[in-house]
């Protein structure tokens, strides 16, 4: 990224404003835990590992000119932030793993200096990123075409991705690789933000239409199917942006390899299954006029799950920081979890 | 259908632009061939036998006016305007279907008298609509969901629509059903079209984004998938809008029926697999900017077939004026062909 996705910079929160992608790129800047709450809901900052930096910076925020002056007070006033941030969106596991390291920083040191564990956040996530690729590239041959859906990208993290993250990876170190992504109705993460980062990279990239995914892989155009997660559940279960479940049937119907790149701060191995992941339903008005002109008849019915939950079946492995985790995952990942 | 899709008056087509729906209910009024082409080419109007009869009655009004003084002059002229017809979409056979049926008559008569076929391709397409809507309604049991995709309905036909004569026709008998409508990018039929005709027709309809039918259907809340059809193999090999082939994988793995609505006029024994039937691509902008403002990266490459063929394997029956068609489709549609 040409400037980080999220920092924290004298006391307030700079982040991109990726509602504006790509016609505008613009950084704004979140000076009270409201605003950062409002950031994350309206998904001006998306993706499970940058939600749950936004989770603790918004923390550190909302705590920073706290005027408590014994630990219990303060206690109190940090746990009041954080069950605040935590209602801003309910599927990514991230932005609850994150909130529960401030706030066991804040329990261990009995003071305020979390702006440290926040840091650290940020800094883990880049090095887990890195890992992610790295791991993940050998998976990938000279010559492939990878099929990803949304945006686990350097947007969706604090700089350099999940599932691209790979293929960024597999770029520098010299293969030869495209991509086509799906365009990711409704919000068009693909269209809007991997699309664009992938051309800033350099890498080759081809926009569809989520329906078009079958028949790119009818005609053999993909080789290898690679997204993002939001929550994992223990049998390797994974929630990821509403149509991944697709992409994973089309992916096994026309036996091609399904990945999963997610840091290990997206397992959540207090769930035995995916069945138990909280499903995030978004407004009508995002699918009825998501860009401006209204494109469904005024008081439609509309069902818009935010998320789906892909069976570990369809999952052909899970790229994570620690390497790369393949079935039975109730045994893989038990061995990776935190 | 309040007035009609598509009909001739005075001497000039009236036909509804289906581009401005459902914000804008407007008949549009084409005076020469060179419009109609340009409303078959920007899907004005719009589905297989929409585009049959825009066809026929294009290659009416292309000679309408006709001053020559014999039938061989006669006969060149007409050609010359089905020529130019022919080309405005691709993979619709009923367009190619009108247009022959148009010549065979002027030949059969050697006159001018071809307003009369045009107009009894009309009368037919509605009364094989009925008739699919009647045969098809059989399938469908009291409480049923059905998920359909693009839009097979009244504007898609001369006034009853396939797929979705199937739906009004058992709404009519009392059957209590409803509909999932996939939106349908890049051009949101499923939204602006499908959804508005069965809203007027008091049918319980829920928008979803095309990418949603996996989780829909694993929720248990479709029972039948039932889409129209561009073009059908002898083999019973089906070309429909993109996404259609999605579909009908998801249906299969979620052991859902999947039914294709058409009248005879789509079938085109001529070739003998699906792999023959040519795909029309679309504009980038389609998907690019569709919405209005930009949604994409400038310059991003895009890929965008209009049409996808599913395999006769992924179809668990074809709904025709005839009958309903069962595999081997290479018997049952024979039976059925023209």
């Amino acid at each position: 990224m040409p400037i980080p996705t999220i920092e924290w910079v004298d006391g307030r929160i700079h982040l991109i404003d990726q509602t504006l992608l790509p016609n505008e790129f613009k950084q704004i800047y979140c000076d009270d835990v409201e605003s950062v709450w409002e950031a994350i809901k309206s998904l001006r900052v998306r993706g499970a590992p940058a939600i749950g930096i936004a989770g603790a910076l918004g923390a550190v925020l909302g705590i920073w000119k706290s005027k408590a002056t014994n630990y219990p007070d303060f206690a109190a006033e940090l746990k009041k932030v954080t069950d605040y941030l935590a209602t801003s969106r309910p599927t990514a596991v991230n932005l609850f793993w994150a909130l529960t390291r401030i706030e066991q920083t804040a329990e261990k040191h009995k003071d305020r200096v979390l702006l440290d564990e926040a840091q650290n956040i940020i800094e883990e996530d880049r090095a887990r990123c890195r890992a992610i690729g790295q791991h993940g590239l050998n998976l990938l041959r000279n010559g492939d075409t990878i099929l990803t859906h949304c945006n686990a990208g350097g947007l969706a993290t604090s700089d350099y991705g999940t599932a691209l993250a790979v293929m960024f990876s597999a770029h520098e170190s010299g293969k030869n690789i495209s991509v086509y992504a799906d365009e990711t109705r409704p919000l068009l993460q693909g269209a809007r933000l991997t699309a664009w980062e992938l051309m800033q990279a350099g890498i080759d990239v081809t926009l569809i239409c989520d329906n078009m995914a079958a028949q790119v892989m009818k005609e053999g155009k993909i080789q290898c199917a690679i997204v993002g997660a939001d929550r994992i559940a223990a049998n390797g279960d994974t929630a990821n942006k509403i149509g991944t479940y697709n992409v994973a049937i089309l992916a096994k119907v026309h036996d091609i390899p399904f990945y999963v790149a997610a840091p290990t701060s997206t397992l959540d191995l207090s769930l035995k299954t995916g069945d138990l992941i909280p499903i995030e339903q978004r407004a009508a008005e995002e699918v009825t006029e998501g860009f401006g002109s209204r494109t469904a008849p005024e008081g439609v019915k509309v069902y818009s799950p935010a998320f789906d939950v892909t069976p570990a079946h369809l999952i052909t492995a899970i790229i994570t920081e620690k390497g790369i985790a393949h079935p039975p995952y109730e045994e893989s990942l038990a061995s990776q979890g935190d």
